[in-house]
């Protein structure tokens, strides 16, 4: 607290606003501890998903797995990749509760985050638009609704969009808290 | 820069700062209008695409819109959604050029920056897993690539993705500027 103000030049007494950018600091710890359970639980959801159907011909087994579609191995890879970020950010989180003055480390935190923003709504949606696809099909372009067989296989990787969803109202609240964090110092 | 300065309870000049700031605030602005374009390129591309074949039978012709694809309807929303919002942003970030210390007005901006990244985010990328489908197929889930048939249809929705994907970048590059600018009063 007090090196940080020395660092800033300044002489006033900041009790108060140090103490919220603490709590703000703290709060900045939980948000990512609980997106990283969203995105890992989305990822590890998506990626063990497969469905045989009981019924096989001589030649084929029905067998639906999730890099059938690469859209859903772009999903697994972007909330494996946000998960991973998100145990990196751990430490400067930790960082930012103990020194709640640090300037720049904030900034650098606000651009990943932004970037790691766009990677896991990129990747939630792009599975959401595959999934409602399989779910509604497209009587337009001729795609059938693949949820009528493998419907085991559709409730699963539906469900594990919830985890990156989440994951993305997070990281808006992160960012957010970040600004704030910056503007109080 | 006074009544700035006066408000910040500070009594340190503080000038190169704040012409860096203002740099910063010009910046803001142009990349606004950049991405304005691109968004706004980008909805008015996909929501006047439409392909007639020019084959027809007795009872059906050919016909493909985007709004076949529910996928390409969220795209062009999400893409008119955020230009509006760039257009209403405008007057804040001139009021920034003039203002450059002002606080309140730059959190809120990156709280909503933020949101629309996500809404743009989802959108392109979610149009992007439609497109890909279209253009390759899935043998998996039996889903033929309908590019074969509609192929000016499946260019024009393609290239119409470009301007949101530039958006997005510019809109992480804004989300950064912002945090720049709080931390450097």
């Amino acid at each position: 607290m007090k090196s940080g103000a020395i660092e800033l030049g300044e002489t006033k007494t900041s009790t108060p606003k140090n103490g919220m950018n603490k709590g703000v600091a703290i709060l900045d710890f939980i948000l990512r501890l609980v997106a990283l359970v969203g995105t890992l639980a989305s990822g590890i959801a998506m990626g063990t998903t497969n469905e045989t159907l009981p019924f096989f011909t001589q030649f084929i087994r029905f067998r639906a797995e999730y890099n059938d579609l690469p859209t859903f191995t772009f999903f697994v890879i972007a909330n494996a990749t946000v998960s991973a970020y998100l145990v990196l950010s751990l430490p400067l989180s930790i960082f930012h509760i103990i020194r709640s003055a640090s300037e720049r480390s904030r900034i650098i935190l606000i651009f990943f985050d932004t970037a790691m923003l766009s990677l896991l709504t990129a990747g939630a949606s792009a599975a959401a638009a595959i999934v409602y696809v399989a779910h509604k099909g497209n009587t337009k372009a001729n795609w059938f609704a693949i949820c009528q067989q493998f419907n085991s296989f559709c409730e699963r990787t539906s469900g594990s969009l919830i985890g990156s969803f989440v994951g993305v109202v997070l990281f808006i609240l992160l960012i957010l808290l970040s600004g704030l964090a910056l503007s109080r110092r």
